[in-house]
């Protein structure tokens, strides 16, 4: 039960370029979950990781955050699965379990948490992650994939779904069309769009230029197109929106998107920004506004979204390449390049 | 029923000093009330408004937006008050009627607000505040000051007091204790504090030195003082306030006391500030945590917090002066010597 080795592709230092690592996996503890990869989204944090610009990384470093896999083996007290489920692993693998999120479920908000990739393990381990042949990880943070949701398309929704759909379930079953708006159209947004669309709202991608236009409304179903930077089409659009996501990580100021909510409205921040962001008193206070902010999702959440996508039938978009095209994909992402989420074909990618 | 003469003081320029001045009342509409004052509280936005420090400031300007008077006139269609009535008006003297914020009893976010001071009414005539003997105000923008409620406390409510009733109304009911912080123990601050622990909270100033240490803890009945300079004391407060009243109207950086919340946590700015406000966005995403607004409050909520203070048998802090000690008030309120407010005692200063 100790000591199997996997096959992963790992950072080895700050030019986060990946390359063929093996490593031992943890023991299969009495709650534990051992699980062989299908599938792993690609993600900016991982890139963030990689390059060592968000903590101190520890490298070799193996990312991968939106893990879909299948049981192999279970440790004694875990009830809730089978050998050969296919089950899904998000953003963290672990929190404190004792303090008022963790009792609360909304165990992401714990002070403690220990994340899926660049973590420590409580056995003093390193956490690595889904790029990778296998995984140990504690059952509670372990999800069931619904058999009618391909396992490709589960993917994505293990981090950048529920980052969408954690801050949107407020706004479900409203009496009226609420009116959304979506800021920025990568993982998270393109994500938002669809989960916004299913729960009824009418959607408004805002987008910085012109170019994601169609995108956004022939592909992904977007009922308006709003260029930030066309201050008579933000004028037009004053006080008309009932949320905005914001899912962009760069600085932007926050007044023109301030100026589109309605009263009461709610601009709900979830990713993070490298520099401070700024908006004035007022764009707040005359019209009732908040400025809020959102981290992924709870696990409760997350089985939660998996469903919600399987029963109404949605479809992300997704790329699905191969572990040796991995730096290539980074790359795309970065210049934006991709609709919209790469995923890493684990299995098929031969890494033993 | 028309021209009569009311005798005011008046800014006649920047330098913001008041003087007398006499000027005509606008006719008593079919609903409006005429008054004739009693009490005004003084108010920093008055003085910025004396000082063209906000938006183009008309000359000569009447300040004052926290008026207690008596009835002495009713246009034909009011029914709701009688010759005699002891009311009160505050920031607002008319709104469209029309828009969904008029509708639904938020007239103080309806886009076309008639503000006391330095507005325009719909005859087109400039409004004039209440460092005046007489005002004519539209029905809907006047409340009823309860029997039980002296007349000079009442006229704090009227902006500051509704300011800070308006969002903590929604903490009211709690099944728990909940943890306030009062940032700032100015007008709005002070009145916040008394307002927090009549609603059953455990109240935290939290200041930039100790000097308002005794005064909160003593005077006002604060269960602790936190001073914001002192690392050590704001790291130990980490993640333990359910909200914080933001009442500072000066730049002040929101991530350490984004960091006093504990998850879920509301910081409630309240004072416009002049320079742009700023905070990282993991301040929020990590502990769902929001920066919300409010804008004083509806003519409802106005009603509300008189109502409160006299049920409660709450006093607030005043100094009464008369007119012809304003100037010197505004001049000890910039620099924050007043224990907390100033209250003109108009219908004793013999101003015809």
């Amino acid at each position: 039960m100790e000591g199997r080795k996997a096959f992963g592709w790992a950072a080895r230092d700050t030019s986060g370029i990946l390359s063929p690592f093996s490593f031992n996996l943890r023991e299969t503890g009495a709650e534990d979950v051992m699980l062989n990869v299908l599938y792993c989204g690609v993600d900016h944090t991982d890139l963030h990781q990689m390059r060592n610009e968000i903590h101190s990384t520890n490298y070799p470093l193996v990312p991968g955050h939106e893990i879909v896999g299948e049981v192999v083996e279970l440790g004694p007290e875990v009830k809730k699965f089978r050998v050969g489920d296919l089950v899904g692993v998000g953003c963290i693998v672990g929190s404190c379990g004792e303090c008022s999120p963790c009792q609360s479920n909304m165990e992401q908000y714990c002070p403690n948490i220990i994340p899926t990739i660049n973590g420590t393990n409580k056995d003093g381990s390193f956490t690595r992650g889904g790029f990778s042949s296998a995984m140990v990880v504690h059952q509670r943070f372990v999800v069931r994939i619904p058999e009618n949701l391909a396992p490709d398309q589960a993917a994505p929704l293990l981090c950048a779904g529920v980052t969408a759909y954690s801050p949107l379930k407020q706004f479900m079953g409203s009496n009226r069309v609420l009116r959304a708006g979506i800021l920025g159209l990568g993982g998270v947004g393109h994500l938002g769009v669809i989960i916004a669309k299913a729960m009824g709202h009418h959607v408004t991608v805002i987008s910085s230029s012109d170019k994601k236009r169609q995108e956004a409304l022939d592909i992904l179903g977007a009922d308006a197109f709003l260029v930030s930077s066309n201050a008579a089409e933000m004028e037009g659009a004053a006080n008309s929106l009932d949320y905005i996501l914001d899912t962009v990580p760069a600085f932007h100021p926050l007044g023109s998107y301030l100026s589109l909510l309605t009263v009461d409205g709610k601009l709900i921040v979830v990713a993070a920004v490298p520099k401070p962001l700024q908006f004035d008193a007022v764009d707040i206070i005359l019209g009732k506004k908040a400025i809020t902010g959102s981290f992924i999702g709870s696990m409760e959440e997350t089985q939660e979204i998996l469903e919600f996508w399987a029963e109404k039938g949605l479809k992300s978009f997704i790329e699905v390449v191969r572990m040796d095209y991995v730096n290539k994909a980074f790359e795309r992402m970065e210049r934006n390049d991709v609709r919209f989420r790469f995923v890493l074909d684990v299995a098929g990618s031969n890494l033993e």
